[in-house]
């Protein structure tokens, strides 16, 4: 029936009737852009990761800190530069509409701000979304300065939020991963998160290299040139030495206002080559009369020395002195370090990184506090151990078995049986309805189980279990003990 | 000197430097109301109470599941209520002050919404903070319906925001822990899942009882009073027997209508004692016209003779019939539970809950598939634990054991030392610098170690070790080998 203007009422009837039929009809559920869902395997794959590190974390004397999601937006705001400010994300405040006149105007003024520049508003929001856990850990040194024992070595692995632009390999929720020890100046530290770096990837069977180096020989590096105000500029150049080589990096210096000699200065100690005896010997050699390349050469010899009395010796990785070795933040002073997967297949940037820094927690108000910490990137830690099927295969299903659903009286036999598999510890599961065959065992082969066990007439009057190895196909009858040990 | 207005422009210097002073002066750093950073022994207590309950959940073949913290708004809203509504924790959209001309008019024509109800303004807010797990779970099971094998079994253990007013026991940002099957309706799934409770509260050394009801004896009672639309001020009613008695609900009843013959029928149904099998008898007697009511007992009996196959028999808990179980939420339709901590010392409600609901995932569009879920209230359970004393002692220190740094030659027997204890799997630490005995004392006594080892001269030149037990105050030298011993 063509509707028409003739029948006003109707008309509007029917338009009324539309819009609540097109608002109830049932929305396609989906998730916010650059979050993910993590299915079962997942969970567990993260799960192996995560355990493994704390394993090592506590071993090493190294305590777990979590903090709220949640935290004040003047904790957050003027600590990650501009581009962070902008990139966390901010919890509105709540009952804003149960505001009275003058609460209104206070937010009527504002939301003005806020279409303005993105900060400053508290009437609108006061909360915000953890952006690191470096922040927040700060905050809580400062908090409970009185209650610690310091030096305080904490762990902490929570999700953080940042509303960058979603790509492959970068999310707007992702884990992060720090270990932090404050309130020492010890380079024994530096030598324990060295070995937690080597004792975890050991585990998780990624073959590494730790290169290390000291903020210190960067500033001598710029010494060296005669313009140590230029450190920045350098650290920045050298950065880039993987990506574009010695002309490139050359280049960059030259643009960057270094004299020939200078750069030249910088070529000399960057063609060193040898082990890192060897390259520490040509450093002490070039640097002889820079405080701070002096300093820095102590640092990483030292360093080294404490590594060699605390590490394993039957490590298969290698820790390499890498004097190009910038990492990005500014707020490192002392020793700095990162990790790279070694296997000729992986191609990704550092698995792992950190450093010395001092004052950190200066910036809430408790000065002179030496802090040294590393992170682990979960989420590339994840990619490569995928990439080289490094997963413990169990990993990927959960249960071992699943006894098949017969009903009736071997609906109670199978049921004896699970006891008695979870009682030695195994985990299994019975296909809770009783229907056809076939259907169980679709779900079996979804879920991939290494076992189907299966309790029918002759099994349960025997007192026995028939076992289907689901990889070969063999099946056989045996007593329940010879099943349990088997599935052990 | 005194500020007047004779000049004017110092005096606005002077009131802009002011402003700056105030500006950066430092804010005394603190947390949002109603959230909580957790030291080192409240996330180990924490751990150790996640990691038993996961080790059951993965024994009874449920499998975990992580969704992300964020949900769209439009996946959250309508789903809780009106006062649900009103606490979901809303992200205010990043970029606001960078929308061209349009966007900033459709903000304000939003802005003006938004101050006058909660809801309804996807360019102002278009996600939110998990309010709940079972929502997101729905939303995950819907969007994976074709790749997940049914019954999809899941736990999930994942913190939930609220803008609660904070109070005692009460926080804006909490854990919750869900185990959940879906898409099989037998009561063996009921079954298993008062197996987990089981196991779960005899891991955890807490004793309890678990109350079982059906929202079918529910139904039955009302249709016994003949008014069988009363059913839901029955249940309320009923919900209060444990604080207001017999003669307040008898009360309430009749406030809510319920005529004197109704009354008198519920107080027949409700007087009726014994162990489980005489009340569902007794039930079975009084309910006999009922189909929901017989429905309702069947359901109860056979999970019951399900629990019985499948549960160890050495529990030393309880699991009661109790007809006024009612739980609050309308979306149970079957059996329903409830678990109460049974110490006398311990006065709390209920530390776990759940039953069995139709049709959640019907909420996005995927119709007809049953399921059935318990959950865990973590914060209640770690209270009782730690009001009863039960946390293992080990959870609040960590390291067994802390190395005193007595520097030089000492230093690093200690580090080959501490590299032996850790290769034996012992927790240890050394203090990293070597100041002041009386200084690393003070840090060993606020930690908490069971034992102090001192590596001196004496020590190193014999080959040997000082263990000083922290309880006892005992002090004696032994062989490396008997220190490792002695601290597995």
């Amino acid at each position: 029936m063509p509707i028409t203007n003739k029948n006003n009422t109707d008309y509007h009837q029917l338009r009324a009737l539309l819009r609540t039929l097109q608002n109830t009809t049932m929305q396609k559920p989906s998730i916010p852009q650059g979050t993910r869902d993590f299915s079962p395997a997942e969970v567990r794959k993260r799960q192996y990761i995560l355990g493994t590190l704390r394993t090592i974390f506590e071993l090493y004397g190294f305590q777990p800190l979590e903090t709220p999601s949640m935290e004040y937006l003047t904790t957050l705001t003027g600590k990650y530069g501009e581009e962070g400010d902008r990139l966390i994300f901010k919890i509105l405040n709540n009952g804003l509409h149960e505001k009275n006149e003058a609460g209104k105007a206070k937010l009527n003024e504002e939301w003005n701000t806020l279409l303005s520049k993105p900060y400053s508003t508290p009437a609108v929001t006061e909360r915000a979304l953890r952006y690191d856990l470096t922040i927040p850990f700060a905050r809580y040194v400062v908090m409970h300065q009185n209650d610690l024992a310091f030096p305080f070595r904490r762990y902490q692995m929570q999700p953080v939020w940042r509303a960058d632009r979603p790509q492959k390999g970068r999310y707007r929720e992702f884990w992060q991963c720090d270990a932090d020890v404050v309130g020492s100046v010890s380079l024994i530290n530096e030598a324990e998160l060295l070995c937690i770096y080597q004792g975890a990837f050991q585990q998780l069977l990624l073959p590494v290299c730790i290169k290390i180096n000291s903020r210190k020989l960067l500033a001598a590096l710029s010494e060296l040139c005669g313009m140590p105000e230029k450190m920045m500029d350098i650290t920045i150049a050298l950065d880039k030495l993987d990506k574009i080589g010695w002309v490139g990096v050359a280049n960059e210096l030259k643009e960057r206002g270094i004299a020939e000699e200078g750069i030249w200065q910088i070529e000399r100690v960057i063609n060193v080559t040898g082990n890192n005896e060897e390259k520490l010997a040509a450093y002490t050699d070039i640097m002889q009369h820079s405080p701070s390349g002096i300093a820095g050469i102590n640092e990483i010899s030292k360093t080294l020395a404490y590594y060699q009395s605390l590490a394993s010796a039957e490590w298969q990785g290698q820790i390499m002195v890498d004097i190009s070795l910038a990492r990005g933040l500014n707020y490192y002073t002392g020793v700095i370090v990162e990790v790279v997967c070694t296997h000729p297949k992986v191609k990704m940037g550092s698995i792992g990184g950190g450093g010395r820094y001092d004052d950190l927690t200066g910036l809430f108000g408790l000065k002179g506090l030496s802090g040294v910490g590393v992170s682990f990137g979960i989420d590339r830690i994840y990619d490569v151990i995928e990439e080289l099927n490094l997963f413990p295969e169990q990993l990927a299903t959960g249960s071992v078995a699943m006894l098949v659903n017969f009903g009736g009286d071997n609906e109670l036999y199978a049921l004896q049986l699970l006891r008695q598999l979870r009682t030695a510890g195994i985990a299994a599961e019975l296909f809770p309805d009783s229907v056809k065959f076939d259907k169980q065992m679709k779900y079996a082969n979804k879920r991939g189980f290494a076992y189907v066990l299966l309790p029918g007439d002759e099994e349960r009057e025997k007192g026995l279990i028939s076992m289907k190895n689901y990889a070969t196909g063999e099946q056989k009858m045996v007593s329940i003990d010879d099943c349990v040990t088997q599935l052990k």
